[in-house]
Parts: C-alpha cells; sequence; structure tokens
C-alpha cells in the first residue's frame, strides 16, 4: 500500500538517486512552488526517521569545519549523509553559505554525501518548515543522516529546536559571555555539547563549567547532555561526538521519546501549514470581501481597535466546535 | 464618543505622562500578558499617526550613535520622541541592547524622550507585531516621534517594513559587499539612505553608487529616496537626515499613501492576531479533540502526510464561505 507504482517521475527519481530531481525538489520546497507539494505527499510514506542532527552556536565557533570533519567520519563508517545549511537571517540561499558550497563541491564526486544551503524566500510556514520537508526528501531519497547547521545568528534555535531529532550545541573555551548565551536559551536545547577548539587555553574550565551547569538539570528519566570536546585544526573528538549523537538517538528509541517528540514535530508542522494558509486566505478576504472590508473601515477609522477586530474576524471565519 | 471616562486607571495613568504605568504596559505586551489588552483597547481611538521611523542597516554601522544624535536634534526642535530597539534574534530584552539603554538613562531626567528595549518573548505575533503595539501606546502618551532601531542582523528589515512609516537605511563608506546586501533585501525598503561615517575616505563612491541604484527604480508618482551624509564623531548631517525623514512623512501624507500603507499594515496586524490565535486553538485541539487525535494518529502512522493532514484540518475548522 506504499503506492510506488502512483510515484510521480520526480518522485521516482529521487528514490532512483538522481540529484539533480532531488535539489528542484528542494528549490521547489524553498520557493513555496506547488510543484513540490506531490513530490512530498507521495514520499512521506517512505521516510524512517532517520538522524536529523541540528547544530546550533554563536558565529565563530566552528560549525562548519566541524561538520565537514563529522561528514568524513560518517563515510568512513560507510554512513551517507545529507548536509543542510540554514540561513533564518536571508530570504536568499548562497550568500554566506556560499563557502560551504565550495568547500562541499569537493565532495561533489561521492555520492554517499550531499550539501545544500536554505532560506527561506517564499517557503510555507518559514525556514523551519521548509527544511524539515527537505529533510524529509533526503530520507525517503535514502540518506542515513541528515546534519542541519544554522548559518548566522537570527533566531538560531527556533529552526534547530522545531526539526532536528538531536541538538548539537557548539561552544568555543573561554565562555564568559557564552554560558549567558546559554541561560537565555541554548542551554536548554542542547542534547549534546561540543566544546570545540579544545586545544586552546580555557577547554578545561569550559568543559567543567558546562558539566555543572548540565548538573543542575533534573536527570530522573531524562536524557543528560553529553559534553564532548573536539577540535578542528588537529582533527580530534570527531568520533567521540557522532557517539554522543548516536547515544542520544538510541536514547529517544528505547525512552519512547522519539515518539512523543516526533507527535509534537508534526503537530507543530500540520497547525504552522493551516495558519499560514488561512492567514493568506484572510489577507485576501479583508482586501476583498465585503463585510471584512467594512471591518477594516472601521478600524482605519479609529472605531473599533486591531485587537477587537481580530476577535471579530476570528469568530467569523472560524466554525464553531 | 472617544470614551475618556470609560479609560482603565492604567491607560489614564500612561495619558498623564505616567513613566512606569507606561513602562509596565509595554512589558505586558512584550510578554503576551492579558492585561495589555484593555489598555490597548482604550488608547487606540487616542492615537494621532505620528511617524514612526525604522533604522535597519548592517551591525556597526553606528545605528545607535545616530539615533542619539537624532534625538538631541528632535529634542532641539521641541519634539518629543520615544525611542524603542528591537532585537529581533533574542527572546530576551537587555543583552546586547543594555549599552543603550545605559546610555539614554543620562536623558532620564527629561520628560520629552523615552527609551525602551523590545525582545519577543512571548508577544501575541512577535516582535514586530508588539513593537506596532508599544508605538501606539506611546503615540497616545503623547510622544511627537518614534524611532525604532533594530538591533543585531537577525531578520531586520522584516519587524521595520511591518511597522515604519519611513524606514532609514544606514551604510558606511565602501560599500561593495553591502551592494549586494541591499540587492538582497534593504534597498527596496528605503525611503532614506543615510551614508554614515562620511567623514571616512570612499564617501564620495558610496553617495554616487547608491544615487546610481535609486535613479534605476522607476520614479512616476512614487517617493524616490533620499540620500543624506552624516556623521556622529564630528557631528554633521543630522538635521538633513531629519529634514529627509519629514519629507517622506509630507509625501506620505500629501500622495495618499499613508492611508494606503496604514490599511496593510493594519491588515497584517489584524491577520497575525487571528492566524496566532487560531494556530494556539488548533494546537490544543490536535493534542484533546477526538476527531483531530485520530487525524494525527493516521499521520504518525504515515498513512497520510502533512500537508494533506494540514487541507483537511483548514476544512474541518474554517467555516464555508
Amino acid at each position: 500500500m506504499t503506492g510506488a507504482p502512483r510515484l510521480p517521475a520526480a518522485a521516482r527519481a529521487i528514490c532512483s538517486g538522481d540529484r539533480r530531481a532531488l535539489a528542484r525538489a528542494i528549490t521547489a520546497i524553498e520557493n513555496g512552488d506547488p510543484d513540490a507539494g506531490p513530490i512530498l505527499r507521495s514520499l512521506y510514506a517512505r521516510t524512517r526517521q532517520v538522524p536529523i542532527v541540528g547544530f546550533a552556536g554563536p558565529l565563530g565557533v566552528g560549525k562548519s569545519s566541524l561538520i565537514n570533519l563529522l561528514v568524513s567520519h560518517l563515510r568512513s563508517v560507510a554512513r551517507t549523509v545529507a548536509v543542510i545549511a540554514v540561513d533564518p537571517s536571508s530570504p536568499f540561499s548562497g550568500g554566506s553559505v556560499l563557502g560551504d558550497r565550495i568547500r562541499f563541491e569537493a565532495r561533489a564526486n561521492d555520492a554517499g554525501v550531499f550539501f545544500r544551503s536554505m532560506a527561506s524566500r517564499g517557503a510555507a510556514g518559514g525556514v523551519a518548515a521548509a527544511t524539515l520537508e527537505a529533510s524529509r526528501l533526503l530520507d525517503a531519497a535514502g540518506f542515513d543522516v541528515v546534519l542541519v547547521e544554522t548559518v548566522g545568528s537570527g533566531q538560531v534555535d527556533v529552526a534547530i529546536r522545531e526539526i532536528a531529532s538531536t541538538r548539537v550545541v557548539v561552544l568555543v573555551p573561554h565562555l564568559g559571555d557564552e554560558v549567558q548565551t546559554l541561560k537565555a536559551g541554548l542551554f536548554e536545547i542542547a542534547d549534546v555539547f561540543c566544546v570545540n577548539k579544545i586545544d586552546l587555553p580555557g577547554a578545561d574550565t569550559a568543559r567543567r563549567d558546562l558539566a555543572e551547569l548540565v548538573g543542575l538539570a533534573p536527570a530522573a528519566g531524562r536524557w543528560t547532555p553529553r559534553i564532548v570536546g573536539t577540535s578542528t585544526t588537529v582533527p580530534s573528538g570527531i568520533a567521540d561526538l557522532w557517539g554522543a549523537i548516536e547515544a542520544h538517538e538510541s536514547f529517544l528509541d528505547s525512552s519512547g521519546t522519539r515518539r512523543t517528540g516526533e507527535r509534537q514535530r508534526l503537530t507543530a508542522e500540520i497547525v504552522g501549514l493551516v495558519r499560514d494558509r488561512l492567514g493568506r486566505e484572510l489577507t485576501r478576504e479583508l482586501e476583498n470581501d465585503p463585510d471584512l472590508r467594512r471591518l477594516l473601515d472601521r478600524v482605519v477609522a479609529r472605531e473599533i481597535d486591531p485587537r477587537t477586530a481580530a476577535d471579530r474576524l476570528r469568530n467569523a471565519v472560524r466554525r464553531s466546535r
């Protein structure tokens, strides 16, 4: 009942390893192009919930180099891997992502690696939703692991939180200010802490500070974030990093957390799609529907305020339950 | 019929110049606290559509210093002014905004200046919506001008585009890469270009490059962006900058663009409020309503895909029109 014979041509091409078809479908997702719909719909049943590993952390901590080495490690243990570099602050792919793209082109002859940068352009639900849909295509296309790197500093955690099954927060020694950042949001999303550049002075202190922070969180029945030290100049710790990620992925299965997490992610995704669609419909109707135009006229005239108008609009469009 | 006798106490306090009441109400908006509702609803009729001037531009171009000098200029011509510093990349106010806050505390004794940093925390519709609502309070409180500075680099243009009546894009000489940035989004939102640090070499080239870009845009019946040079080290050009902003504000009135812009902003605001409320309702219902839970179960089981589920959910909740 997976309906293989009914797959659209583009979906068949993606499943048979056609990289151009895959890239075109991701562009369609990115642009909010309706062509993406049939492909996503037909391939969803083929997804296997492969690990989606998100990397967050301040600029300059070396996320890209780390991911580059992690890709090499995964290839050395015969895993195929796709990398998505997301720039939530830019409506355009390319730009700051370009450097990575060039680096990854060095791997163009390895069919076991796929690299893609993504931006928010016209994607329904924004770049996080588009990245999640692209990850599903990569899953259906047979990649064993999807790595997601957030480029730039805008709303890093949001995208990673919504789509990754394992979240890696990358930091460097001399946490000082970083500890503040952690408290401000990154800390609570981390499944794995990666202290990169452990060859720099202060690495031991950084790991100790992190271990102390991790120790503050309640642990019973919950995952205790792992702390890993890595270096990308004299490559070290990369296998440990992957080991910590795999340990978290195993925990997701053994604890049943993968099921609940998946359910929450799907809820957020479906609600996001409905919310965006209703938003587009309502915008059109406030411009065209006579009753709703009058409602807007009264707000413009300062007779009713926007919040009151929103309450009325909600009641006008919502089926009573 | 403005209903002055029915104003809630907090709204009355705000109108009578009580700074603490104003600050508390803005915090309530920021936190998505329901207390903000009655205040906003009651004060909306008192808003006068004062200029909301948004400042966008890359990090390090000197937006904060420029705004500081603009505040001094406005006070010297007897205008009262409120400044909102928005950090869309942070869920917390403070942090990078702290420096500004300290600087503006020097003006704590001047009742004609109000400074506030804002973050997205729990605000309905995000930080842009919260900033728009805060601007209305500042308008109702009697401030003549609201200046909005976006701190950090995340989704700068979005917040400014949605709420400002005049958008100032601040740049520095040696545009090179900046011209790329402009093409990538800032250019199309600029009503005024401010080339700051004109004492640096390359300022003339930068202005010429900008003038060329501005010349490419069609001009008939439309506003042609002004280009102003400023310096904050040896203060110069600040009065010119304000002159360019005022010229754009006059154009908005004379051309009728203020009315259409206001209508579009209100549409986006009302739709955003409804969309967010429906999103919260649907999230709750997917967790609790038996029919919707079954729909989600089928998505989890890979029997139907998220986009198809979203279509069904939309049809289930939307009143047919």
